[in-house]
């Protein structure tokens, strides 16, 4: 099951993705700057949507960007050819059993990977631990029962929390965002600091009805639809008028709220 | 059942207003400002939660509170007296039979008041006839379907629904916040723009974890224990569970999140 739902692996998500890293750069790594010379990890860079973004931001720093598939990689490369980067170098790796002697790295840069793991207070130690003294540790993630909106609709949220489900039954947890600071408690950083960060969609910002409620959220709960009715989580017909009503919040008057949580920590 | 648990009538909410009023200023109202001179309309300013803070952060304009309680009133005089400002004066009235002249104020500040309305937009477009041309409408509203928190509780949930259902049968809204944008748009305001303002809190934010999770939040539903007992919504059982678990996020680990909407339009 867990393929057949989880983001990233084929190419209308890897569109979906592309439309979100659009819209979300600013919000979720506008304060993310890396020093001149440093050397940082990014885990689980998948189609380089954020990797792009990083380098650009720190044209000074060199990183390293690891994912499991070989596929994402290649996509990833080439985008970063395209955006004329030459910081970025990429490994294909599982984040449980990294190519890396301890202590490799300055920081390490982690987004939209621990929801996915089963065990993601042991994939932060194993990190931890390829960090220098004092080097820090981010953490993005999303919540999925962070999604509310107008007009309210029981189906609607019937079929986000088909995803939620989902993600649980493949040993993953869609509520993680929530959870990033004693997660990285847990996992020994010090000076584990966590902001929030809120996409308030109304018909004011076109950009984001489209971009983030339409492209991004409603496009990720669409993508459950054939394993959340195969798995006998939701009848067809309740879910596709949850779809219908997500649909609905970006039309006048609609309204939607999602929220990130990014935190940053150190190790000890 | 209004009278009941609606909020800022007894002298434990009053409590618990000023804690929430000191603790949220900052968050809501630091971007408040209206210039000198300017007369600013406040509607349902309760025992002055925020009186206080608006005659403190424009100490030149002229502001005219109106609550429907005389007891309120009285309270927020004192606090108002206390606080050494002298640009607030004082009426009682509802806010559907207001004793002023069209277009009689620059500004209109409303906080926490249209979600005990039954009609909101109704009481908007009162409130637009009583503006200057471009004057503007500045209105704050929270949203109880906003809170989620780690670690997750059904109990908790459904406590929380307790006070949304019973809000609903009193003719409220609970879930107004999200509903912000549309109800100015709807009752006839330019140049809408809304703002979520998220308090998201965890072991790191003290100050949070006591005055908004505990003080605040936690207390507000637990105001509601008894007539939502009393109708049946919730067995003791079940709500008390919500109780604890909702004080579980205050510990060690617990992560609690809530958002209020801040709304400003212009009178076409």
């Amino acid at each position: 099951m867990r393929e057949t739902y989880v983001h990233g692996y084929d190419s209308r998500e890897n569109e979906r993705l592309r439309d979100q890293a659009g819209i979300l750069v600013e919000l979720l790594h506008a304060d993310t700057h890396y020093p001149a010379g440093s050397k940082v990890l990014e885990v689980g860079c998948g189609i380089g949507a954020q990797t792009v973004t990083l380098g650009r931001r720190s044209p000074e720093a060199r990183f390293t960007s690891v994912d499991v598939s070989a596929d994402s990689l290649a996509e990833a490369k080439r985008r970063v050819d395209l955006a004329g980067l030459t910081n970025v170098e990429f490994r294909q790796a599982d984040i449980f059993a990294l190519p890396f002697d301890p202590a490799s790295f300055d920081h390490v840069f982690v987004c939209f990977v621990l929801e996915h793991l089963a065990r993601p207070v042991a994939a932060l130690t194993i990190l931890a631990e390829l960090l220098e003294p004092r080097g820090t540790i981010t953490v993005v993630e999303g919540d999925h029962g962070s999604a509310y909106f107008h007009p309210d609709s029981a189906e609607a949220r019937a079929a986000i929390e088909c995803l939620v489900t989902l993600q649980r039954a493949a040993g993953g947890n869609g509520l993680i965002g929530r959870e990033v600071y004693p997660l990285l408690v847990e996992a020994g950083f010090d000076a584990v600091r966590v902001s929030p960060r809120m996409v308030y969609v109304d018909s004011s910002r076109p950009d984001l009805v489209d971009g983030f409620t339409r492209k991004t959220f409603t496009a990720m709960i669409e993508g459950v639809r054939e394993p959340a009715i195969a798995a006998g989580l939701i009848e067809a017909e309740r879910f596709d008028a949850g779809i219908r009503d997500l649909r609905r919040t970006t039309e006048a008057g609609g309204t939607f709220c999602y929220t990130f949580f990014k935190g940053v920590g150190e190790r000890r």
